[in-house]
């Protein structure tokens, strides 16, 4: 068995092999360069790791591996574009570096080597099962975008519904990557499906914890600005909570503090993490979050995998669920 | 053997029996949008004719054909936004109807859709071959649209260039649905690879032939208005051999026309058809045409399919080639 930094040696060492070379030009370069600009791989380390609960040869993996951090920066790219970001992580996002027809016509090319490298595996009985996975993933992904956006301007939007878009848009490419990487692996039909729903629950995990992040972090550690979510007025499991739990008076002041403009930004943050104190938001929404890790970590349990096997994917897991809040 | 009306017919049937129910309505509203304004159905209609010279049981083609539609709209989909274009057969397209980031989303989940319906075949042993040639086909459409941007701001482009613009931007999307018809038909690998060439033959003929009703059209015949391609400098074949074959003065005032702004539209439309005349533009762009016609039919004879059978697609072939020019 290979560890996480071997493994993500050699999935980064596999990126740079497959560098897109083709012509013409000004369509690959701006894929290339999403490509380079890096983030954690965890998507591919997660397949990888998958496949090896059930298979030493990982390098039958790579493709599949690759294809998923393929899709997923096509996914960045056209959410650059629709959210109108100007950077990704600190960098000039592709429709800002080059211009919005390249972002367009450069994620949809992305999007097609996905496939492409998604069926390039030896034992092409399994292409079906495998893109039977994908396909769902794909459009789930593009329905919790489109929640995502639609959020924006509802204002009646239920924590069920917020919980299901952060399961679409975030949670279920890990799952399916997972479960690409144990199918690749031989594992039998249960454990692929017992592969995902641990990924799934892992990845509600994460993004409830990121929401806490974004309001309680330590702005030391945490990547982004904190309150940021507050300052853009974003629908987070904390704001749904807040207006869920508030009595009236408690709702009049956090809706005082939402309507708060640009230039009343500090003082609107600090209104809204009061608020937040006041109802114990940071402590529900970790149980909330304890809640999925509990669920994912039984599912992960019941694969009938040697507890030694699960060592990797369990640290990596916790190291991800236990960011300093 | 069923006529084209009746698969036309048949086709029309299956689109309209799968419109997109899913949620959200946000996405999928734009997607049922762009598939029932209509069009000729050509690409599915012609993968139906494919596969028809190979088998009677064409039920079994139809959600190929309907991907190969799907993702034809898609290409037009994002294409428009890339081309700022308000106008798609007369209606609104999907970004002005709706706005830029829908546009954007409902687009790429059409082209999930694309792979979902291409692999929704019972024989799943011919997966592989299938997404082979789509893959191809779906990169090759991307890097000539690539390519037809890059045309507008280069200024030496070589004829071979641009017929290769067009054979990746509109034939191979032809070519590679009657070859994938042709396996879903159990034809063998030579007859599909004679059937991808007839089609990508019959789509650059096709493109000239647009080239040509573009200037020399009948207006009351041809859908878009006459002139359309000199007054936006677009470099067609016609241009570009107009370029190539005049002398140092006719290319002078070749290009005093070319310079000629909006307010003085007609006279350049008709200074540039001067040129043409001088040069028999329109004489060699037919022959261009009538060598690649010429060419698809040599291909479709060496199948080896009874002649009684190909009657059906030789007719739609010379249809789609003889209008009048």
């Amino acid at each position: 068995m290979q560890t996480l930094s071997q493994i993500q040696i050699l999935f980064q060492q596999y990126l740079v092999d497959h560098q897109f070379q083709n012509k013409p030009q000004e369509l690959y370069d701006p894929v290339n360069y999403i490509l380079s600009i890096g983030g954690k791989r965890l998507r591919p380390a997660l397949l990888l790791l998958s496949y090896q609960l059930f298979d030493e040869d990982i390098d039958k993996a790579l493709p599949a591996a690759f294809a998923i951090e393929v899709f997923h920066n096509f996914t960045l790219l056209h959410d650059d574009i629709m959210d109108e970001a100007p950077l990704r992580r600190g960098k000039p996002t592709v429709h800002h570096k080059y211009d919005l027809n390249t972002g367009i016509l450069s994620g949809d090319v992305m999007m097609i080597y996905a496939y492409d490298y998604l069926t390039k595996i030896q034992d092409s009985t399994k292409i079906p099962a495998i893109l039977s996975v994908f396909n769902q993933v794909a459009i789930e992904v593009c329905e919790g975008q489109q929640y995502d956006m639609n959020f924006e301007s509802k204002n009646d939007v239920k924590i069920t519904e917020y919980l299901d878009m952060i399961r679409q848009k975030t949670a279920v490419l890990l799952a399916g990557g997972m479960k690409i990487g144990a199918i690749l692996g031989n594992a039998n039909e249960k454990q692929a499906d017992q592969i995902y729903q641990f990924a799934e629950n892992i990845g509600i995990a994460f993004q409830l914890q990121d929401d806490i992040l974004d309001t309680f972090g330590d702005p030391e550690k945490f990547g982004k600005k904190v309150g940021g979510d507050i300052a853009q007025n974003k629908k987070t499991f904390l704001l749904l909570k807040a207006f869920e739990l508030a009595d009236e008076d408690l709702r009049k002041e956090l809706f005082r503090f939402i309507d708060m403009k640009e230039d009343r930004e500090l003082e609107k943050i600090d209104g809204v993490k009061g608020v937040y104190r006041l109802l114990n938001i940071k402590e529900i929404a970790n149980k909330e979050k304890e809640k999925y890790q509990k669920k994912a970590f039984e599912y992960l349990h019941k694969l009938g995998v040697k507890s030694e096997k699960l060592k990797i994917i369990k640290k990596l897991a916790e190291e991800l669920l236990d960011r300093e809040i």
